[in-house]
């Protein structure tokens, strides 16, 4: 099957992002890119390879080798033009908040719906590769028991200026900004129930810098199954964005920490059927572990020399300098002593051997 | 240009890790499996989708339509097998340990040059994102000063049995096990010094079981550059398995801990030149954040859908639900009560003017 | 001075727990229990060298040898009590909750004033050698700019029966029993500003152990000075007590963890005057140094020795033991080998020359 | 019994030091302080209320009304001194080292022997609460299985400068001054037992700062018992002081960071008898729980407040503050909206009965 033909509009932080995971993305290719910003635009198309630019996002939804937008404009301009791009045939990623309004919201529904073409907005943390283990233990019934509730805190030291204080441009605050992202995740890793009610606290703290935006609050949802969750944003944090989701359940719990110690911890009073040795108690889950081993990393290495005709990484030589050092160690241990590399006269035994040598006996 | 065809050999637990990390490999196909055990062999098979299966490795180095070879079967097979399938002219990636004897090891050097084919082990430790990470900041003299020393710690439970346990197959205990990667990742973090002595305690503590392979060392590498390095590796370690890396400079110091806290931590008195804020004292490096972060997950689910006629996970009723929660949020707040959901009168406004309402106004 | 002489009505837990802090506290001796279970009581007076023992608490307020009566009964009995003591003209330390009505509360300032006896609760919580840290810090207003938040954890696995669950008895359930701890630790941090408003949820999970008490819940605080606090609390935690407090401030922040991590952490973008070094960023600082280091340990054991001719536990036997490894250290790095002990000819050199000896000169 | 007399022999950070741990110590009473620099001497005495200073030890140890002297002056001067104290008939507690040579080393045994007096070096690691707690789980054999290992990590920024630096005075370097704390504290931990043989690598890693010094080292012991310990310490570490104690079982381990994360943690097999709940798998063992709950802080608060007539520190006003708030999150709870403070009509019901009042039935 072909590959999907991917235009961004956008060219500033997030559409880079979006340029950076579509690169990672088998079966994409992006081909073109509209940002007024000539400069910006243009750094963005070199980085990337992108063939087509475009000044303007009408010309992009105009572009007929283009089957996929994603749109990375400034949040008032997110609905507008998810509408035109859908209107035009295309599907359509879109960043977070994908609309302002219910109106705009309905708007999209409709035309969505018209046009046959699929409508996304980038809600990334429910692909987080640590979030995404975190909802299968969170699905663990034997290991949590009931979950009646869950926190997210998302905060950030706020936005430095631009379209992003600028209540039209960005509809709210850090409610609008980070608020989304922590209902979104919190209904997804609950399975989506239906809210009922909703109890909240908003404030701005640094009128001077974000006023009339808020830039810090509390929310306590309530859902249709007796499960509540707590989301907290704010624009006030100093030392590095806070991240966090945790899962309440009757005979265990559950904490995700995606950036500071990007760490994942759990307890249960039975055993989670899908964590190793330790499964019991406190343990510490490992999310995507072939990958956070490097594996991948390490076939992809070979297969691009081979294709590229350039060497590996990790040669023989470098095998012959490892086992060096091992059988040194070996010698070290049984002799007693410092032992100097390269080795005088190469010892061919197996490094067993070695350590096993008569003089050792007595070990 | 092509895909790189690719044959394993070996359907075990590590023959099945690198099928799957072919999988996630650019360019790369796994199109045949060789394994003595039927079942094992023919489950690989039918799990990554792979056309040929043969009983015996032979077979599969003689199959001219498999350009790389990996290599997944017990330690002292693995040097005369890489050696055979470079003389049948095949790219070569062997699991560690790459051979078990400096005689061995000359042998497949001399193999590798006479065939003119990639032969690369498998130390996947330098390709795993959060160390690659790590050399990254240990790169930045800025921040870390003179690095003079560096710690790993590789320690487990210890294999079960099997070949694991026989001397003849595995070549040596932990040191060998364990003791190859903590030594190769500590030479590639410092950039592959020669190193000029070593010393070493090696012990078998659980003799019952590991008798008389080594279950426990600690080896002190000193380099040519004057930096030195420690390695500690167990195979008796409970409580889940322990990989850090620890780098020691003068000016500043980075620990990771692959598993545990999966946590990266740096401290320098001056800059990180590449850690976003903050950058000075401690601080708390992200790496490969856009995959952690789930972007590329978020594209790949929305090109899937296009490719396969499936829907986004985020689509606009999703967003819709989100809105109302966050519309409720503000209401709830600017009427100092608890809100209800579905909303009654969904109103039309932007969330910050719910909340800017002049109910609210002497906020 | 004459010390206090202290009689405590209760011996059940909080009994035991506070003879055993009086047994830490300086001019305090306890003289005298009262508690209708004669086990117990005898139990206690054993264990702690009471003199005197009563069934009855009004015996114990008629002891003309009490001074100090703590109450550590049922909830329901706190406030009576300690009117009943104040009436006898005994100062009166109560386990918390002081009382359960506003009308309780009133008689009891009524009782104290007119004895002029000091009446305290038991909010061990501010005294808690972290916590006092954790206060210390958060008045650094150079490092924490203006203090607009905290966030209180106080969480356990519950109660397991007894009064406890007795709703007559103990006068509401989690909110209650941790709440209390919660809402005055952080007016206590926040130097007890007026509180103005509250918005809390409240629930109970696990209405088959806990009901009608509630279980779970959250508070919103505002206080006069605009800053706010929330206090989460819980019976339903499993995998051991949470006890958190968090301080946000515009430029920093801090998190005190009482068990878990039993840790203390900060950010600051500018210095936090009382923090060794590092002071900026984030930081460790510690508290009580003195004690945590085992300083007065050590002189106690010393004192100890004295009065009950009795011998120290580090004796210059042991330092000889400790001499004679660094001594062999020291050998070992000269000399490039192993070191066996006892030393044949024990150097009577400093450390320091055998190491620098000639043999290692170009070292 | 009357109370022990003590002497201080400097009046540095090591005096003062020691000065205020003799504060915490039940039956010792400072009263004289011995050192040549008047202002210091005179700062220590103004501070802690010492009766008598002098300017010469030797006029300390002629004082009749001292009972125990503590040394705390450079290291060279340690074994002298307390030769002298102990022939002039005084208990002597020295900081460590306690001697640098093994010859003063048994001069000292001679004069204890002859004085009849306690001599005690000052390790006060093995009287620091959390290793005090750390032994006891140490000894737990049915957690542990067989303790095989040890690892203790003592490294610091390195001292600044005067009399540390002077080979003469100081004696060694890290592996003196930090190595003696590790040694002594893995000794102690594995209960004493004697050593068979070290192996050090030691280094002058900063021979600007600290040559002709060691300012980095590790050590391997091995025991008569086949267990063995690694001590790591260090003068270049920066980024705060790292004190951390590991015990390695067949079954279970330990880990205690002294100031970092202030935390102890420990994984078992099977469970560990001292600590609460969980007490198997990874657990988060409490140490001196009364201490760092605050109990002897809330009971020494009343006890001054009686013997020193001002108001203790949690009176019943504080508690009328904290159970308006309590009530009005229970009535926040009831009737879903925000309650202001002051109360209008303040209830004289119990908390709980305004949550479940008629109008929250249905919740």
């Amino acid at each position: 099957m072909a590959d999907v033909r991917v235009g961004i509009v956008g060219a500033g932080f997030m559409g880079e992002t979006h340029a950076e995971a579509l690169r990672r993305t088998r079966g994409a290719r992006l081909v073109a890119v509209a940002e007024p910003d000539a400069a910006r635009r243009e750094e963005l198309a070199r980085a990337h390879g992108v063939e087509r630019t475009h000044g303007a996002a009408a010309e992009l939804f105009a572009d007929g080798g283009v089957d996929l937008v994603v749109i990375a404009a400034p949040n008032a301009l997110h609905a507008p033009l998810a509408e035109e791009a859908l209107r035009a045939g295309k599907h359509t990623l879109v960043e977070k908040p994908l609309a302002l309004t219910l109106a705009e919201t309905r708007r999209l529904k409709a035309a969505a719906r018209e046009s046959g073409r699929r409508l996304a907005f980038g809600e990334n943390l429910v692909f987080a590769p640590k979030l995404v283990r975190l909802r299968e233990l969170a699905r663990d019934a034997e290991a949590l028991g009931t979950v009646y509730h869950q926190r997210h805190v998302f905060q950030t030291c706020g936005p430095e200026g631009g379209w992003w204080l600028d209540p039209a441009a960005v509809g709210g605050g850090a409610l609008v900004d980070l608020g989304c992202h922590a209902v979104e995740t919190c209904r997804w890793l609950a399975g989506r129930p239906e809210a009922r009610a909703v109890t909240a606290r908003v404030r701005t703290v640094d009128a001077a810098r974000f006023g009339p935006l808020d830039d810090f609050a509390v929310l306590w949802i309530e859902y249709a199954d007796g499960s509540t969750a707590q989301c907290e944003v704010s624009w006030l944090r100093p030392g590095g964005e806070e991240v966090t989701a945790e899962v309440f359940g009757t005979r265990g719990l559950l904490r995700a920490d995606l950036w500071k110690g990007m760490g994942l911890s759990a307890f249960t009073e039975t055993r989670f059927a899908s964590v190793w040795e330790p499964s019991s108690g406190w343990v510490h889950p490992e999310w995507d572990w072939i990958w956070n081993s490097g594996y991948p990393g390490s076939t992809q290495n070979v297969v691009d020399a081979i294709l590229e005709g350039t060497d590996v990484e990790e040669t023989v030589d470098e095998w012959e300098a490892v086992l060096e050092i091992l059988l040194a160690a070996y010698l070290s241990a049984a002799e007693d002593r410092r032992v100097e590399l390269p080795l005088d006269a190469p010892p061919e035994a197996l490094p067993l051997e070695l350590w096993r040598a008569p003089s050792a006996e007595d070990r």
